[in-house]
């Protein structure tokens, strides 16, 4: 038995934390990179990449809310929309919410799309070795969301 | 008892992972965002405060070495190092190993300013809720590492 299921003391936990934070950079741009290449074979930016995949995921969404969960400007947010709209990958919906914010979502066009990048994706990541667990895996989903969410309460002040 | 100990099938690891890549690039943002406001403060561009910490972490490195480790290429490592050098934060000296690639070290100003930094970060990263225990960030970490093990194989194809 040791005191490894038990919340760490702050201090702990920042230095572990570090660990994390010093992964996440050369992680970020490896996957970058690889993204850029699959999503060039299906002639996207990384940026459209980003809206597609997170209309793929949520369904349609307006521009300040995909702003919000990317962590990315909505002046950024709106320019990837105008380039994936005048490439017929997304249009816009009437939002019943809010009139003056209007919904965007994937076209047939942009669902395939984002669906073979987004395969190409999954194939890459079902390769990774060391023989990772769910427990593994749900764990660093925690971590990395805890993580997020503190940095949030940061950005908010 | 649940297989969650057990390690994932391809195919399940391959659709988990996907949870924590898309975690990896928001977080990188954020973070990117906070570590770009604490090194402002030290008068540090991001690019060359990933070059101190690296100094920081690992002693002196050459700039090939550095590339390797944060995933940048060496041309960048390098206009960051001549930045660094500029401000008097790192300096050369001589690789035993290897005549024509000097390693960088820090200078006693250089260790000052990443040092207040790192200290920030610190504080902030002591301060995510959510109770995460010891060995849920092991997990993490060891997650993300097998991730950009995973990639950097792909990388060297």
């Amino acid at each position: 038995m040791d005191d490894s299921d038990k919340p760490l003391p702050p201090d702990e936990l920042g230095r572990r934390l570090t660990e994390v934070y010093d992964l996440v950079g050369p992680l970020y741009r490896r996957a970058q990179r690889s993204v850029e290449q699959g999503s060039a074979a299906e002639g996207l930016s990384v940026g459209v990449r980003a809206v597609l995949a997170l209309l793929h995921r949520h369904g349609p969404l307006t521009v300040p809310q995909m702003g919000r969960a990317q962590a990315i400007s909505r002046q950024f947010v709106q320019r990837m929309v105008n380039d994936a709209a005048e490439h017929g990958l997304v249009e816009s919906a009437p939002n019943p919410a809010h009139r003056r914010s209007p919904l965007i979502r994937l076209t047939g066009e942009g669902r395939a799309a984002i669906t073979a990048v987004l395969d190409r994706e999954h194939a890459l990541l079902r390769e990774v070795g060391g023989g990772l667990t769910a427990a593994e895996v749900a764990a660093c989903v925690r971590v990395l969301g805890a993580m997020l969410e503190g940095l949030d309460h940061v950005a908010d002040d």
